[in-house]
């Protein structure tokens, strides 16, 4: 299992995204890419939206889920895997250990939202539920892992997951050029940094004159600000948000270089506009986005770059929300 | 403005179906088909979706609007068009008039879904609300048609309408074959028939064994009757239904022949089955649908067809439905 890395020193090059891509044909669902004309009007520019909440498992995650697991050796895969996650991460696990018949044990919070529990259940996970103000779950999947024998499957800082994510990208670069509309700037929402890794990646090759912002919320913008000062900073304790997918500490290890090297800066948008957003994918999209899902959209709509003119892809990254609290967040959003 | 309709006495021809695609090239969404794994493994087959709710105004209807709207002369421009509409043809032609710059006066019922008459509202048009129980639109819209001469666009019983509709069954077909998975079987949401008259004429022409069946909900299944009778018949007076789009009374008059002639049979759900299917859509597949947009994927969720190893294409035909409404109904639905 090798994953080549970029001659400069990245832990990923172009290759590997085109092998991850290999590896996912036929089981990840190659999404299209769709435009809404009351969207385009609103900014009077081009947004070409990458539906990743019609991903098998309902989010981006089980691209790079798949393309690490599907690399383990017979062995290997007997003992199984074990990841832990707030509940993407973990739908993408439990759906490709499925997929490759291998057992998965997840380590969750308990106060993860109850869907994706019970979808990583149905996926036929062993759930680890632990207490995120009083556990450590990688101390408690570190057991799991050395009882078992399992590989551990982290959540972005590894090539092969960064490669499976940017595949996203290698469609996305390659559909907007097929439409005639090839991307000029790009918006990845971002929690550890492994999807705008991979994607960035695959999309500097294809259109090196394309700029890639993260989109982050508010509270939990260490890229944005690690980007700003030149090295790896960290939120600060006790932040809260609604985006129960998007509250990694700090930018990881080997997905930091990748983003100083291909991205053009950190965008930050608030709770209030992540609500909007999901209101405005229901009323107008007609999608079901979960909050963190929704972070590139919101910075569309909430002005966070210039628009009007210009092509601009966006993720939708993940529709996997409670149908209560879904309710409840676009009731309470001011009209969009 | 001409309609050819076909060798057989007809009201449409295929032919009159690429013309209509013709001249909605640009303004049309073509909505892309889509699959969905988890869908797929529970029938034991596959599913094409056509999403249809993520076409311009939400649903199919500006399609047959816009077609026969472009196709008024300059005087029949000024005086503008009237139409009578429980909200998704209200939306297609105010969208269609708008864009083509002419005034739209829409009778809409005053209980219809708020969004529904927003929508029309904002797309420029003037709404004139009436009382379902005591008043007739066709009345109402008939004086304002006198009033200032305008064209009245029906909402189904029209050939322009029904070619316009055609068009979504024309991508559909293309699409399947593309990814090598020609139609077999489709089911398509009927209210008064335009739409599946449409798509019928143009999908039997590039796929002649496929058996295409209409999706009603109980009460209002008067298309299912008369095909199994073989003459139009009416629904009961007083039966409801949630699926507040698919109401009319009868088969249409020029739609009649061509379901006659070209469908395999009708298939009726309940409302049960029908939140269900709204329920699925929000959990899996991450679409927003409204009641009437959900009959055919219910058809297939509760097993009206056999779908186990065959390709079955369904439309989502609208998803125009408002928060609260879409919130009681997903909530009150069993597991999907």
């Amino acid at each position: 299992m090798t994953a080549g890395g970029s001659a400069d020193g990245l832990a990923i090059g172009f290759q590997d995204i085109e092998a991850a891509a290999e590896r996912l044909r036929g089981w990840a669902v190659e999404t299209p890419l769709i435009e809404n004309p009351h969207l385009n009007e609103r900014v009077g520019g081009r947004i070409l939206i990458k539906p990743e909440n019609l991903q098998r498992s309902g989010a981006f995650k089980f691209r790079g889920a798949y393309n690490r697991l599907c690399q383990l050796d017979e062995a290997q895969r007997r003992a199984g895997v074990v990841a832990w996650s707030s509940g993407n991460h973990a739908q993408g696990v439990a759906a490709a250990a499925k997929l490759l018949g291998m057992p998965a044990a997840i380590v969750m919070p308990q106060d993860a939202p109850r869907l994706k529990i019970e979808n990583t259940r149905n996926y036929g996970a062993d759930v680890r539920l632990y207490d995120r103000w009083r556990e450590s779950r990688e101390e408690i999947a570190m057991g799991i892992a050395r009882e078992r024998g399992a590989v551990t499957v982290p959540p972005y800082d590894d090539p092969h997951i960064m490669a499976g994510q940017g595949t996203a990208g290698l469609e996305l670069a390659r559909q907007a050029r097929a439409i005639g509309a090839p991307v000029e700037q790009l918006i990845v929402g971002c929690s550890g940094g492994g999807l705008i890794a991979g994607i960035a990646t695959a999309v500097k090759h294809l259109e090196p004159d394309a700029r890639i912002y993260s989109a982050e919320p508010a509270g939990f913008d260490d890229l944005a600000r690690s980007l700003a000062g030149g090295e790896r900073v960290s939120n600060a304790p006790g932040a809260t948000s609604i985006c129960d997918a998007l509250m990694a500490p700090t930018p990881g290890q080997l997905t930091f270089p990748i983003h100083q090297a291909l991205l053009s800066g950190g965008l930050t948008v608030t709770d209030e506009e992540v609500a909007q957003a999901m209101a405005y994918a229901f009323l107008v999209l007609k999608l079901v986005v979960e909050p963190g899902g929704a972070v590139g959209l919101a910075a569309v709509l909430s002005g966070k770059i210039q628009t009007a003119g210009h092509t601009t892809a966006i993720l939708l990254t993940g529709g996997n929300v409670d149908p209560d609290s879904f309710g409840r967040i676009i009731a309470g959003a001011a009209a969009p």
